[in-house]
């Protein structure tokens, strides 16, 4: 198999000619030295992947003319992931993670006890571009814009139903909480900033989405800690951990 | 509660006055601003946690009274995280993570497909004592020298389970595996690189540790994403997420 596995916004079907741009020809060319004739890998998030040959470099571009398709495209989880956005390095992570994971979009929520008050969009898409090309995703998580999160819960959709990430004391643990689950259907997952929901906060989740309350475990995780975490379970239980037929 | 909460390795009992060093008065004094009369809390990996009341400051150290125990120390999981190395900021993230989902033991252990030959034992120490600070823990994770895994699989102790992530097809997910153990126990868990194992090191492992092989999902995680889940997967129907009396 070609171990260079790139996205690509082009329709991918076999017998195609696309053109990749001067990053992605200069990475093929001078990063991972392939040359015209050798293969690589491609996906769209729509058309599943595809095998590709190189047919030629310029200056620039590079020309990979498309041959069959290697995998294909099956049905997704439907879990967005809403977190409260955190610093540098840490809310890459997230996007790079929550990507790993599956999530199938991301979305930053500013809370009251959140801290980071702006949040580069287009670097969380960049991350989860490059981690679905190194982890064999075959989809990229749609990355959304922040919004506050009473807002996001004034108009919460009925039918998504919204599991908190909340460590009060008397919340089930999250296993419990997914086992009692009787559809899987549409799903988000909420995490928190470090210092949790405000009670007013949690009133409105209460009042207006429906949620599934749970804890995660005894100690207090950071932000992308409870993300990776919180996913595992989500997927573990209901989503393509359990029921991927790989 | 007071919101200044340390590792020290003294013994903490009613009544007991400690000296701070240096850092950790730095800490108290001039970066958190706390003054004599002040309360702290202090743990030690032994006694609980305890809440302390700042009586001194003098140069280069701070006086302690402890007053009470504020967390009794309960029976805590018995699980090591074996890991293949990885870089930076990513191996420093292992540490505190498994630190938070309460590993008892973390060790790096060199596979064939490790790229990393070196590790910094004394900066893993520091970041699981950071962040047993941070996350409340009552205990810090052992930090061992790094070992080849094969030296490590040969002598492996026959009470221990071993739980190995490993994406093969075939591996049933990792949390099916795990409802099907009958006894909680004494456990590992085994994350490799992201290459994976070696046939070779896959056989030794099968003929001399009993080993539980599991699936992480069908896509590809890195190493320390794959800890976090792994360890939330375990605590959840093993561990103090699933059996806390918080």
């Amino acid at each position: 198999m070609p171990s260079i596995r790139l996205y690509t916004e082009v329709e991918l079907f076999s017998g195609a000619s696309i053109a990749l741009g001067s990053q992605q020809s200069h990475y093929i060319n001078n990063v991972m030295r392939q040359k015209a004739g050798h293969f690589i890998l491609l996906f769209n998030g729509v058309n599943g992947e595809w095998r590709g040959q190189i047919e030629e470099f310029g200056r620039g571009w590079c020309n990979i003319l498309v041959l069959e398709c290697t995998k294909k495209l099956t049905a997704s989880a439907d879990v967005w992931l809403l977190f409260a956005p955190v610093k540098k390095i840490r809310i890459d992570f997230i996007a790079s993670k929550s990507t790993e994971l599956g999530a199938s979009a991301i979305q930053p929520v500013f809370t009251e006890f959140t801290r980071v008050g702006r949040v580069n969009i287009d670097r969380l898409k960049s991350n989860t571009i490059e981690a679905a090309e190194q982890c064999g995703a075959l989809v990229i998580p749609e990355v959304r814009e922040p919004e506050n999160l009473s807002q996001l819960i004034n108009i919460w959709p009925g039918e998504r139903q919204l599991l908190v990430c909340d460590n009060r004391i008397g919340r089930p643990p999250i296993l419990n909480a997914l086992k009692n689950v009787k559809e899987r259907g549409s799903w988000a997952i909420l995490v928190g900033p470090e210092g949790g929901f405000s009670e007013c906060e949690l009133d409105q989740i209460q009042q207006k989405a429906n949620p599934v309350f749970v804890s995660l475990g005894p100690r207090i995780l950071r932000t992308d800690t409870a993300v990776v975490a919180a996913l595992t379970c989500w997927q573990s239980v209901l989503g393509d951990w359990a029921y991927n037929t790989q």
